[in-house]
């Protein structure tokens, strides 16, 4: 398939695009700001039935074509033996690197650059040894609560779920607003669904570097832009894989986190937010979730909840 | 000071207060069987204004006197040097063993053992090498949102913070009810503030096993139980330390985890949260918090939120 | 091909060659107390040239086949911006399961158990949540020094390397004594090298416990004790994989763990050693290793050193 | 105590005593390339007795004052309920960040820069988030094998210990050498007693950071360049804390590191060692040591043996 916009187009868009400067030259929170208190109580009212659906895969700890680094979890003190201890009890360890294909993850702000700069002009070298000095994950620390809007790619194309490589196009989130009875609004949390993680569950793990994923081409991304969204989530990784660009290897990465700075949820599963949202006729919805407070961290594991 | 009840009494609590078996003899989610759909439903129309509140303290990767076993929070790519890598990018890595007295997490009902045995009878066997089979933190993979309510007792003592070793009576529950204008319910998840977090800020950290902490006096235990709180949270760790019971080194956490089914917040951070109530004059907010989906884990870190 | 003993002689093996109370019943060495301080001396006397040899393979940080869960090593603090440090240096962290099929390391006698004992008839129970109470590797602190001696079966055979599933016959052990001009003699370490290392770098890791591994016939479980060896090390795992037991899935960590009392390094590379011996026309040497202590550990990754 | 030397004397000591260019302008290895085969095989003639002594730390897993950041060391699989894993076996992981105060371990070349340069010239910046791409610990992955010397500064001086921050002259190691009937010879390991370890049974641990170690005084580091010391080892960190110079916290550490290229041992136990060396009147020894071989490291616990 032919690509819609060059290599040179898609660089255009980042710069067109910015929103560098747009709350500020200090700015580190970008596209949340978006998000304000009337958009929040708005949100919750949303929460009707008192429904709640987790977006989060577990915590990946086995290895697999998508997980070469699992997460490390492991028992400090087990039941069985717990006599021993000063008070009988259980306990636990984990370690993750939690950037990758495999675990629901934000990206911050500080997680990606573009010609050694990250969102608002701030400098790559601000993450140093130590983490990151600018719009690190704790500029989140209030949480990411606001409104939620899933847009249900697989259903719109009625199949069970996008394959690998396979490119959402702009014309697309207008055609499953249509067909959801949803429009995307100043500060919402829009969700793309892809079916991969159904696809996972039906075929088993694949490497996402060399088999690739389903994801936004980048003509999606004046749509987003336009609409201003807040933060953006997938069930893959928002990016096509591969991207179809040499030297652009995540366009929506880029634009998104350097250019518009808006945050990613990552590696999300959607499958059981989409069987809510077709049963109850309804796309939109409370998100509730908070990252961990990982001070100069460039993101965060997370367990997101749609409310209904 | 002399104790309320002796040992023999608060072991008699114990069997007095349990729940074993009142949601099915295979129940593993214990008292959070108390948060209906309409429960949420109703917490959520306590989001008016849209303002939220982080209850979490940062992780904890500063080695102190009540942190011998910090996290560690390591960067696995920094950016200034991430033009080496396939794509310019930063990237961490942590390691965590969230129980202990320094990170804001939820206990699982799996955490601690009373002769043997878990919330509704699970031998505590059921925690090997590999996690839990019974009780584990999964059962919450669907959020905890409920009503949260606030009772700050330094605030009804007209104190800046209760002393380590102060202990919270029963009755000081009803006092700061009344003086808060709220009444804590069925399914509500209670906070209860001690200052510590604020004399921490003050005075620096102390080693809580040695110095110890202020907490519920196990009086507070039938009360708890009579008015079925779903999640009990704390800015220390519920308990009062030292205990003052030679043989029962944490008779809240055994009464509540083991015996009633109710899961914890331990080492929240309320100071934020005691001044927006204040200012509001409003103790009761929509609750929203998630953990991370450890399957077998008996725990989880969180940043949960108050949402007003 | 057909197995030479059949299961149940396998078994008979484990009782026959025991040397359970050999040393005491106390004992949490084994094997280790045929190393004199005049074998060690003995052994001194063979490093003649002042050539050393590594045995081991580097950390292994990368994910494959046979390594699905690869050590971590991170950057603590980089050059790069060390500026920023208190005094300008570099430092890293790593994290090891060493145990597995990808780091050279020592098995201590409490890694393996049959019929629910280790070494000497102690409980497997001995080993609980804070680690082995006995036959830690810690045991072992003073150092693992003895002649080494290598057999080479593939330059025995006139192959490149063994293949996966291959069987080494006792009697083969005979002719590459005679091959090499070497007899193994009481307190020795032996080095049995089957090629591992050369196919790996050849053709690509593979997956042991899928695809197998070359190793050790039970049959040569009477020539090890006979000869009284110490350590029993290997450039795979010493047991053939698949074992061709259905109920006994590594006979030879069995037999010399449990039964024998003999520690075993697995996961070697011998490949230059071979080199060295064949150049030289010796195949003893000193060999030299020392495990971290690791008090309460189940083994230690090591570098262990030929020198002739 | 007046200073012996100012600190531009010191400064001028990195440049007199450089190694620069000495082995190539390409060298990784300094002071190692001291230690010949020849060198090896006269150490190997010192192991008479067959007696080794372990020159190591247990693996730090416990906090203290000088351990703020203790190993990790967790039991993956217990034996007690190894029974239900494919094969009844216990294994173990453990997280360690070596450098510090508290684990026994070698200093790669590349641990410690001065004006942005590590040993040779070589940029600072060649340690990135990936690890050292000059000079790591791996070149030393055919082991440090040499004659290793102990001077034991308690003996000499009839005290138990030296206290933090006792300075260790150039004349007290010629005075050492006299008492202990030794002279230090090119390619030697010099081993350096305080006594530290003793001190800290003795006396519980301290925080080397603010009450100091004794070490050596900067006029020791002409003695050890012109002795053509291969590896100074120490029970404490070679240099005296404080070092009494504003602008130089660590003379030793950079002026061996950096300038003359001679790897450190830093926190070793010398304790075993020195009481052999009284027994048997013989102060000199072979060393025979190995780090573990972490591609890209910038040092490695160790388990370092002498054998007399």
């Amino acid at each position: 398939m032919a690509l819609s916009l060059t290599s040179s187009e898609v660089i255009g868009l980042f710069e067109k695009l910015s929103n560098w400067g747009r709350w500020g030259k200090d700015d580190q929170r970008g596209a949340l700001n978006f998000i304000t208190d009337k958009k929040r109580a708005s949100a919750a009212r949303l929460a009707q039935t008192g429904e709640t659906v987790s977006l989060a895969l577990p915590l990946a700890v086995t290895p697999a074509a998508d997980n070469p680094t699992p997460v490390t979890h492991l028992i400090v003190q087990a039941g069985i033996d717990s006599d021993r201890a000063w008070l009988p009890h259980a306990a636990d360890y984990f370690a993750i690197a939690f950037h990758g294909m495999a675990n629901t993850h934000i990206d911050a702000l500080c997680h990606v650059f573009w010609q050694g700069k990250m969102y608002n002009g701030f400098s790559a070298g601000e993450v140093g040894s130590h983490g990151a000095h600018k719009c690190a994950i704790d500029v989140a620390r209030q949480g990411l609560v606001s409104r939620g809007v899933l847009l249900d790619i697989p259903k719109l194309r009625k199949v069970e779920w996008l394959e690998p490589g396979d490119r959402i196009m702009a014309t697309e989130l207008d055609a499953a607003e249509k067909e959801h009875g949803v429009r995307v609004e100043e500060g919402d949390i829009l969700l793309i669904r892809t079916g991969r993680s159904r696809r996972r569950k039906s075929k088993d793990a694949w490497d996402p570097n060399r088999e690739g994923l389903p994801g936004l081409d980048p003509t999606c991304l004046p749509w987003i832009h336009e609409r201003r969204v807040a933060i953006l989530g997938s069930d893959a990784v928002s990016d096509v894989l591969p991207s179809g660009y040499k030297d652009i290897l995540l366009p929506i990465h880029v634009c998104t986190l350097v250019t518009m700075g808006v945050h990613l949820l990552d590696n999300a599963d959607f499958d059981a937010l989409a069987e809510t949202c077709a049963r109850l006729g309804r796309y939109e919805f409370m998100f509730a979730s908070a990252p961990l407070i990982l001070e100069r961290g460039t993101g965060s594991p997370v367990n997101p909840l749609a409310i209904f």
